[in-house]
């Protein structure tokens, strides 16, 4: 049977572009959808580069300014992969439009740009969803289900960490492809919006909302070098943070990012203590799960490492056998395989704008603590 | 610039199906080659079955006789996905046809069997290569190059398992899709062809040749239905080999498969002992490598857990970005990276026919010896 | 040589009373020391159990009441064991009687009672310290000199934590012999004291100072049977506690600790990230230290999992051959052995009580912290 | 109550000395049984060194013939720390002289000097145990019990290494003190009475009598200076060995020892699979035990890695609490302690010499098979 076809907009070629793209050559390949996407656009200022990345993904035609993308007929869906101060002009002009949108993640600089997308996306109706990508990760999709079971209990803890050590050089510019997530300007935070979001997105998910925080956070190199005057910038972005804080069930967390942690390309951890069982995810071996059930019987008890590659596993079965890992790239596939299939039902995506808005306040709240130096209350 | 074109097709339509398939479709998007494949046609008997699997993936056509597809003048390279017992065949009318030849692991039922492929497509002077895939495992190729750079220094030591747990149960029958490795006369052997094969190559990749093998094979359920005749019939597969082995270079070896190892899904593990280093790799985690330098200074001396996806490791230029790993299907992207890059350079791709016959005859000496309880020369 | 004989007496016999008695038995055998401890007396209030355990650890007397033990000529040193409630006034006592003295930590109840200690047994010039065991754990003295020789550089974080999961049951009465640690009246405090001060001690000892924290702490339990009433009381100590700390040298920390964490018994980890390198313990495998860094070859570089059971180790050179781990009771050993070494010397045995004084401010200054939810400053 | 004394003489002052000694010492400390070992005599050639031993560990006497030793009326037991060429003479003669005997491993020279060891101390009627310590190690002795209670069931594979890096230096000499093992006519064989035996020991106490093997020898260093003689001799010891092995259950096996495995101290590994769980434990890390069970809930399946620190776990409840480890030593005492209890139960201790004598009988058929190339039935 013929799968319809959803025409996609790309707009940015970077990082997220190929991910993104990536993912919509590859989804039916190994789901079975009604719709199938086509690689309509993609739009970037730089008009040659963004003629080498179509070519290359195999998108129709190219454009160089965001707003003829969402003008054009034949365009379904845009998929936002600009740096993130760009987020709300195109997602409401998109929602306008009557576009669905894929939004990168953060969802937009702070809560009230958020805020308007939010309102933007339901007054018009249209799909959307953030790529908070990491909660299609099989094992971290597992994580869910098994705390949705019941299996964990009462719970009474929360931890996750983001580490990375690649900004540790001073002699790192602010600014450009790829640095632009040092420039407040572009990016409204630095660890806080980048990476504590995806540790906040998930936690939300999983342990449901938070009360309040207590935050600090730092800029260890003071100044670089700005990509765009060549000259030496005060740094606006934290380079690291941390915080306390207090869910509505009444369990107690930690969380902490740095881009100064040396040894850890990309460790995303998170780990919840519930009162019979708990949970430990890293996204250095992102295809296990550590399960830890107190009802084992006492002399065989231990943390399971589970290797999450069966078919019994969530998204498992449309890969290859058991032992045979997949990688990073793949929850993006999840992600577009369930954004196609809820199209086609005329369901929700989660996490929507919506969803992404409740984590975009708390990192609001995180940035405020960290100036404050008092707990904030998280806008409910 | 516009890519060269190599016309695919595709016999057989299984898991390997799929996993090449997929290569085929991804290469061009993370690699910058000249050549791009084609997918022309796929071939299988099921006539419906092979027009699913073609719709799938993109293959412009279907047959359902692959001598059909061998005389195809719009096809430049036969990708053959069967059963063991017809690559001979289809391998060595390909050759005669002037075809390139990607053939899936082993090379054949058997030693001479193997001898002939090999002279057929010498002799036709065609493209080959053998889908032995762990080879371009990332970590995998870099621990070849960490031996090639002489870090280890004399060998001493090698040691491997395939360690898998999917046929335990006497339920499972013999024969058809997927179980077909179950059934002698398809399989040709059990886990020496399937998994000690993988073994073999990677080791004699890293190590150099064998001498001599002395080896035990046991096949624990004696009898299982067959599919062909839904009768219970004698299993002349070997369930589990293990043999010890003498390297050329005066390193011992010892190596076993099973599929009887309850808790391993698909737990390949090699270990490489030099003099002044050490080397392990394991397929659950086959993104990280283990090293050990006996000349680190010695309080901080440990084995490293190295996460390979930095992008001076092999392939990870290509890939995201350090921490982000990849998975099992990328090895096969890998192959066919090679392999096109190859052929625009006009070099062989490893292992070659040639390479994979080493296996072969290793394979043959195993099964040999755990016949014949005596130590058993590896034909060089 | 005839070795010169200490004195000790031991007041308390639960579970430091035997890791200590069983390190004073054992010194000798592994350490070349001009002292020998003899066990002299015990003391404890009930007469029939402090028997028993004299007998058992061949102890030469006992006593029921501690300030007889502190009136014997025949005593050298004094090694507190006792609830936390009693530390002070035993402490004031020994230093007045011109006693050495070995404490158990944490020091006192709170930093007024710890002050008092400190001007004690400064007055008395009588040689003092406290059993913060963990910094005798040779992988953690490995980290110590790690750190003292710059191999980490200029260090941006710390992180620790303490986690347990005895506690979680309802049931567990408060009060009596191992479960006075859940009574605010012996313990002073909860998890801060007990568990989050060993964190604490390593933290300065490796890290320098601290300047401010800001923390929470949570009560899971409200009420449990006292063991002294049988009637159900208001729990006051802390269950769990967890903060955010600012060092002097810069570097951001996070601390937590609990005994609800499923899944774990006594997992103190530690994390210390620098500039050029990293390290990471876990007293879960005490044996190991991880170590991680920068300026290894790029290709091969990872975190280390060092076994730290060679010779040119701290402290290994006196057990057995690399390879063979010691335990936890070996920290004790190495304690005391430390202690004869430094009596013989005439040097003072970190942790001094004054030493020990900087934790218990930072306890406290972590448990007013949780109370007023602001930051509170480290008194210095 | 006072205790009944078992006076013991050591006989050597080695590593093993040590070890022993040390259990001696601690061992009524930690278990609460009728016998006490009192340390009476110690024995060496050496007089001066046997006279600091002694001193160090509280032997009351000392001698420096160890047949006036076992002349001594004041002596019950006899513990055999000599290298392996003196056990038969001793253990005989101790025989004789009606004492009970501890000796070290492995039992003999070869299996026909065991028999006759055997059939000594069986004719005298006394007590005897060889020190096959890694039995006693909890997560060993845990193992056992898992097996006895049936949880693996129907059993497939064994295997087992024991890898060291010591002996990789040519410089290294052999004979004397510590590097006898390297002697053949000190130590019978290399590593395969040396290590393998170790594993042979544990293996068939888990999984029961072996049928037959296939094994390889290798001696890498072919001459070692002498420190008898300061000459350059040939090495008689065999530095590597690998044998394939049946079981009488059916089950396979493969075993491998070496002293050039780089990055390995003591590396002593062993992982069983049964129909439905397997069990791996391994000596660097010997308060674990790795766990799997099929029959777990499926998606929460995987590998638990039980830390054996649990006052349930065998042993665990005399020594501290859950999560505090114990260490190599502490095997030693295990056994002591059980072979106080027997003694005083009239109960034989295991391994007895007859025990150990069958492991003697397979490293001989290792050794033959190696030197025949053939396979080799263990006589039973």
């Amino acid at each position: 049977m013929a799968k319809k076809k959803l025409n996609v907009a790309m707009i940015g070629y970077g990082f997220m572009g190929r991910a993104h793209s990536n993912a919509y050559c590859k989804v039916n390949h190994f789901f079975d959808l009604e719709y199938q996407p086509v690689l309509k656009v993609a739009c970037a200022r730089n008009a040659e580069q963004i003629k080498t990345f179509a070519d290359n993904w195999g998108y129709e035609s190219t454009e160089t300014d965001w707003r003829k993308v969402i003008e054009r007929k034949d365009v379904d869906a845009i998929d936002i992969c600009t740096p993130n101060n760009l987020h709300k002009d195109i997602a409401i002009a998109a929602a306008e439009a009557g576009k669905m949108i894929l939004c990168e993640k953060p969802l937009a600089m702070n809560g009230p740009e958020g805020e308007e997308m939010c309102k933007a996306v339901e007054k018009a109706g249209v799909a959307n969803t953030v790529w908070y990508n990491y909660r299609r990760v099989p094992a971290v999709t597992l994580a869910k289900q098994l705390i949705d079971e019941g299996r964990l209990g009462k719970i009474f803890h929360y931890r996750a960490v983001f580490l990375q050590d690649w900004t540790i050089s001073a002699e790192l510019p602010q600014g450009g492809q790829g640095l632009w997530r040092l420039d407040a300007a572009a990016a409204g935070s630095g660890v806080t919006g980048d990476l504590l979001a995806h540790c906040i997105d998930t936690a939300i998910w999983l342990n449901g909302s938070m009360k309040d925080v207590s935050a600090m956070t730092e800029t260890f190199i003071k100044e670089r070098v700005h990509t765009a005057t060549g000259q030496k910038q005060a740094v606006g972005i934290d380079d690291a943070c941390a915080f306390l804080a207090r869910f509505k069930n009444g369990s107690l967390a930690t969380f902490e990012s740095t881009r100064y942690a040396r040894g850890h390309k990309a460790l995303y951890t998170f780990e919840i203590n519930g009162e019979h069982a708990s949970i430990q995810w890293d996204l250095h071996d992102l295809h296990r799960l550590n399960y830890f059930d107190h009802r084992d019987d006492s002399i065989v008890r231990g943390w399971r490492s589970v290797h999450v590659t069966d078919g019994d596993m969530p998204y498992m079965d449309k890969w290859w056998v058991p032992g045979l890992q997949i990688g990073y790239e793949h929850s993006f596939v999840h992600q577009v395989a369930d954004f196609l299939d809820n199209v086609a039902k005329g369901k929700p995506t989660a996490p929507t704008f919506r969803d992404a808005l409740e984590t975009q306040h708390i990192c609001d709240a995180v940035l405020k603590s960290a100036k404050t130096g008092s707990w904030e209350q998280v806008p409910s």
